[in-house]
């Protein structure tokens, strides 16, 4: 069983995995792992490679865990965390930790091998994000779990293991860290104003424009005053909403639509570069927070070889001005 | 002028470089600099091709800025702050700014080009520890500066854009945060139990055994208990001392040997592997902390590729449990 340990001076959460423990010779950082050529567990036709699925979204006459699908959900085949078991909290010392139990899913975006997240069709982009938000409906109702963090890593360097186009999602029986981070600092913004700091940071970039990228009706996309990485994107929706998963059918649409440009523009202007993004969502049941906490995507092009030294200390140093990176991704065309 | 731009949301400061502003086709996340062949700045003989040095330890008859040398602090060629120039804090609607001020410095360990840290003799790397501890103390007097961040990136994986063993140090305008959230963690501890954290972890580790690597009359190297990274390793004070800086010579002698032989393990252990150090110590003139931070070395080797994923959450998966981590490295023989 995998543990969570907290770490007792600032409170982090870790994943010791120690079922798939690995010893020095077993890291190896130079080498990237390259997919395997010809077979792929996410393409069409090698469904009986991965678990089996927990949603998918099929032809009409196809059958589960086989071919006609267009999008796939299927558990990770090597959890960081374990679906069964209880959390069994526990001090030891100074020291806290549980059980790790989670859920780890991977999205399988499309069939098609060489298809990117940039490359989908609006259809397609608003599966995806359907797809989130169905399986964020579905894990909220398992009491054990605090928070779902929904990622996707593109790119051997930004951490893709597979180069078949997905998403992941984690069920964590805890809150991560720089959520909670996010929280707090928007509960002391809003004791202070009485406003949400998001809400107000969408006033601020609209009136100034020169950190924005695109607009539509619904959503911003921004380059932060403040970014850690060069041509970080925020995609911020206009009205305010704590959570992702309550977001209705419209305004998928035009998310998919403006996600969709964005990660173009990244791909056309940065040519084609790795990244990550993370949807920053409310916890579950977090009721208290809903008034100042505001839903959003982060996007980080890996453009830079950012190590330990930002890691420990917290501190970054960023070679391009936002207002540069979004002036240049402005201009862009799609 | 360098910007330090804070983030409205965490309290995040970063550093905007816009002088030494990057276009996108400056990036190249693949490609590895090497060093360049022939010629090293950092080298004996090459003492012109760097700013004039700060401080150096030199043979009697040896003139600065000319060989002769035993370890040299040069101001970096590159910094990323700027040392002239007043901070001129100030605000523009929710964001906050000012002047990217402070200091960067090169400790260049050895004149060698070829002798890692690890291969310092124990006059050498106390040499290392005690030009950090005389920067430390000269630029604490500048008022401007809240806090001295010493570290070293090792590899060019690790972020070392040169391959002759060298250190860093910068200088800053504010506290960074990741030690500021240190501090609040000790701080909630000491409240609670009027005891250091780090004291009592001391405690505990030196009682467990099984997370010790090393330890010496004055310092206990262990694995910890929530590591971020596998085989990460923490160099701890056992006496309660905020201040790297106040340390005693014969604790300097004592640290230096602990430090080399934490350091030969790491290479022997896993096969020369690129890391990052970095010496949390109290900020300065922060007094009123100083009950309950406790200054350490954290070293972190580089074995995994962590991402955008891990920056953007804050949230960690490491397949070394640091109980088996701290058992490979206390077998190895230095």
């Amino acid at each position: 069983m995998p543990q969570l340990r907290k770490d007792p001076i600032i409170g982090r959460w870790v994943i010791i995995s120690i079922e798939r423990s690995k010893r020095p010779r077993d890291y190896n950082i130079s080498s990237i792992r390259k997919s395997d050529e010809g077979f792929c567990p996410f393409c069409a036709g090698n469904e009986s490679s991965t678990p089996p699925e927990v949603l998918a979204y099929r032809e009409p006459n196809s059958s589960p865990n086989g071919p006609g699908w267009r999008l796939r959900v299927v558990p990770n085949k090597f959890p960081a965390l374990k679906i069964e078991g209880t959390l069994d909290r526990e001090g030891e010392g100074i020291y806290d930790l549980m059980n790790g139990v989670g859920a780890h899913e991977v999205i399988i975006e499309s069939p098609n091998h060489d298809k990117a997240m940039a490359d989908l069709s609006p259809e397609e982009m608003e599966n995806v994000l359907n797809a989130y938000r169905e399986r964020m409906h579905d894990l909220k109702r398992d009491i054990r779990f605090r928070y779902i963090l929904v990622f996707k890593n593109h790119g051997a360097v930004a951490g893709a293991s597979l180069e078949h186009s997905h998403s992941q999602l984690i069920a964590l029986p805890i809150v991560p860290r720089n959520v909670a981070e996010e929280i707090e600092g928007t509960r002391n913004y809003y004791q202070l104003k009485e406003r949400c700091i998001f809400c107000d940071m969408i006033r601020q970039e609209t009136r100034e424009g020169s950190r924005i990228v695109l607009e539509n009706e619904n959503f911003l996309v921004i380059c932060p005053f403040a970014p850690r990485f060069p041509f970080e994107t925020w995609i911020l929706p206009k009205t305010h909403k704590p959570n992702f998963e309550t977001l209705p059918k419209e305004d998928l649409t035009s998310l998919s639509r403006i996600l969709s440009r964005t990660l173009k523009k990244l791909a056309k202007g940065l040519n084609n570069p790795p990244y990550n993004f993370i949807l920053h969502t409310n916890p579950i049941n977090n009721d208290k927070d809903s008034s100042f906490y505001h839903w959003h995507f982060e996007i980080m092009p890996t453009l830079t070889r950012v190590a330990g030294f930002e890691w420990g200390t917290g501190f970054y140093i960023n070679h391009t001005a936002p207002e540069n990176a979004a002036e240049h991704l402005r201009n862009i065309e799609e």
